[in-house]
């Protein structure tokens, strides 16, 4: 596979050896810890999505933002492009290192500023955990809503990078939703504050922008988050089904009986097994799909919501509905959902995640489109999604060690989110885009909307120099994926700069 | 009054003389309607906020897709600016004319194009009128939440380009937060579509980039908007006060008993004389202050928020409570606050509308604050507002026959606007910034923030002209008006273009 992020960013920043940007960098920034041996750099070679594997040319530590300032400096008049990285956890490789590139690790900014209860806000500094901040906010009966899966490990700067999602997500937004304000260090180190406690802010929202730009437009030094009071109480219903369309047209009838679950999950076969397996969450293993269903708020509402979920949940063709019971049977549902996807692991050398997003009512027609690719390409995928948000995760079965298995595991995702983009949705729902689904942007956006988003980089960061390669694919790449109209060998637009 | 939009426009692009400008328009542009004698563009010389008026060169009412986009071509090859205007009700001047550009107005783009109930959409041109939605939609029990007080008239364009408010926007969210997708048509005539009905949408944030954007980015030619379900049922309580404060003090005890209302409004003595007055709502007139809290939802629900808003209401000090006893009554009470800014109008010759957002906590500080600042200026400070959100509009009463006065009322604004940043808030909360709050921008943003909005406006619009001279002041307005550290008589970032 081809791991170089784009072949053309050498051609346009200058060629630095290693020890000349050690040196400068040592000698200008004082006390900041470096790592550039290739035993010390192994560690941060990938990120969650290891298919992919760069050795950066260095590895930065920094511990004040001082440094990091000075770092940005010396960067950009050095031209040496900088990849800022959290916890390591992102599953689109946001964070994948570049050989010729600085991999700023933001990990040692991991205190909480401040928490307000009053207005219900906490300022934390971009390495702390996403859970961490919901354990100190409990001391004031709040949380944070947004839960990424790794939520244990994750970092709340990666999950403003990458807009992070989440179960809750259906009820409480995604990272965007939850954001009030950061603070940014631009690449020619300058601070900017955007984003306010206030309703609205005047101006372009730039706070939006930052929310998923994946590290390309300046780097996250501290993030103001909205707090949330912790419901009352929260039941979860499961409900097993003998086929996967029915699961997914019984997701369209909760929502339209007008409920917002706090959460609204879907696995399938290949999936209950593995979780089953693995976790021993009680899941009906002959099921063909179970939902988990989570309502949460005052006492009184959650049991007159599970009332009429278990209706309509009757009238889709549910075989069997469960209430967890207690507290214990209900964190069990959840933990073989949250551990799924190393639970699929378990049942196979590699697997591959993908994360398109459709529109709920697609969800049948996508689901039996997933399972003729799956047969078509010879290999297994098992389903586990958001499905209340139309947010799908088709984990893809394979062998890197067969010949070609690999291959033939990018091209069925590669198809999978063009079935996503084709039936309205998109091919991100809450991962990003990174190095993995670089390729697919061609698909979803035209020339203009990609030479927009260029423009827009480059209003922030006019050489280029911050994560070159991700997220955005230059118009000459998807030339050559060959979803864009290529006239008389001409590209598009060619005057917007290919990085 | 200086009506100039920005004295150096006319330095960076060509004078263009009206004749060659229609004789272009109508040569290339077949059934164009277009007014260019005095008396026809006189209706249009101002939007709501009527102390600012420039007579535009000339006027176009385009009634098709493919007129908007020749109209683009040729005002960006000749490069005549544009100003994009939906019904004019807007208030800070977004929509005020240029002496040399065109005003594109697209009031005859009002069709409903789609209304999905399942999915809970509606997809309509920019012309609609906000209450014209909720009136289709309410066919299937839908309607669209943000209300601002003049829907029955203000265009769902304008409302995405000033990123509009309302009473409900409290429980509900701003424009923003109901926008799911919007066509555009670029400076150069091209067409993007941004956003989609997915959960998250990869790239760059273009969609929430175009909320509030003032016609700077492009002419908005189509909108995806979420509806929601209408409540069961909406209750409506009045409180009154016997001190502005201890009124402020109480707006933020709700939200920290858990509640968010529906709508959570507040007037003081001035205003509550003045509703009265017009429109015999049945407010206390010797209150000085009252909040009107509407609470919606399921029945039982909205009893027990009713109880609870009873009890902290009563423990703030409100010497008075009453439960609105029917619709009737409800909308009375409602009639009273949306008319209080015609009904101030008739108290003076003229008023002046501000909308600054603060922190609540803030809330009895800033309305002691304009007390103060109201005296030492010599005029009446009537105070009617979105309190639940922070967002006040105090309206400055004055007579603009009388010498001076019109200038004192700006300096009291600018004052008032001041004292919100000041206190951790904001220059606008829904009106925008538009022609009126150019110079405040100065006050709330560095010149770096400024330089970068400059450079994503140049992203999408490189020559400038789209609604040149709103929303953005240039850095050397904001030098001129003292807001910016000027060295040397050195503007900073000298390379940013001056527009």
């Amino acid at each position: 596979m081809n791991i170089l992020y784009d072949e053309r960013l050498d051609g346009r920043l200058p060629q630095r050896s290693k020890d000349e940007v050690v040196a400068e960098l040592s000698r200008s920034i004082p006390d900041l810890n470096l790592l550039h041996r290739e035993e010390d750099l192994r560690p941060f070679e990938c990120d969650g999505l290891s298919a992919y594997r760069v050795l950066p040319m260095l590895v930065a530590l920094p511990e004040t933002l001082s440094q990091v300032e000075a770092l940005l400096k010396q960067c950009n008049r050095l031209k040496v492009p900088v990849v800022t990285r959290g916890a390591g956890t992102g599953l689109s490789g946001g964070a994948l290192p570049l050989e010729q590139g600085v991999l700023l690790v933001m990990s040692r900014f991991n205190r909480i500023v401040h928490i307000d209860p009053e207005a219900r806000i906490a300022r934390v500094q971009p390495g702390v955990r996403n859970l961490a901040i919901s354990e100190a906010a409990s001391l004031y009966g709040l949380y944070y809503a947004p839960d990424p899966s790794s939520q244990i490990a994750c970092s709340i700067g990666g999950n403003v990078a990458e807009n992070a999602g989440g179960v809750h997500c259906l009820k409480y937004g995604l990272t965007v939703h939850n954001v009030l304000a950061v603070d940014i260090l631009t690449i020619e180190g300058e601070h900017m504050s955007i984003g306010s406690q206030a309703l609205d802010s005047p101006g372009f929202d730039l706070l939006a922008l930052m929310m998923g730009s994946e590290g390309m437009l300046g780097v996250i030094t501290e993030i103001t988050v909205k707090l949330l009071p912790k419901p009352e109480t929260a039941k979860v219903l499961m409900a097993s089904f003998d086929d996967v369309e029915k699961a997914g047209a019984a997701v369209g009838a909760i929502i339209s009986a007008g409920i917002i679950p706090g959460g609204l999950e879907m696995m399938d076969n290949l999936a209950i097994r593995a979780a089953e397996d693995f976790i021993k969450a009680g899941y009906p293993v002959e099921a063909e799909a179970i939902l988990l269903c989570e309502l949460d708020g005052v006492e009184a509402d959650v049991n007159d919501d599970i009332t009429t979920v278990r209706e309509v949940l009757e009238s889709a063709g549910a075989t069997d509905i469960r209430l967890a019971k207690d507290e214990a049977e209900r964190a069990r549902f959840w933990a073989g959902r949250k551990n799924a996807f190393p639970a699929v692991g378990r049942m196979s050398p590699d697997y591959y995640c993908m994360d398109g997003t459709i529109p709920r009512r697609e969800l049948p027609r996508v689901l039996k489109g997933i399972s003729d690719l799956s047969r078509h390409y010879g290999l297994r995928v098992a389903n586990v999604f958001h499905a209340g948000d139309g947010n799908m995760h088709p984990l893809i079965l394979f062998d890197a060690n067969r010949e070609g298995e690999l291959e033939t595991a990018e091209a069925l995702g590669g198809k999978i989110l063009e079935l996503c983009v084709e039936a309205g949705g998109s091919i991100t729902g809450e991962h990003g885009v990174g190095r993995e689904k670089i390729n697919q942007m061609c698909a979803q956006f035209n020339h203009l909307e990609i030479a927009t988003f260029h423009a827009v980089k480059a209003a922030f960061d006019p050489q280029g120099l911050l994560n070159p390669g991700k997220n955005i694919p230059t118009l000459a790449r998807c030339a050559e994926f060959g979803a864009m109209h290529v006239h008389d060998n001409q590209l598009p637009h060619p005057e917007i700069p290919r990085f």
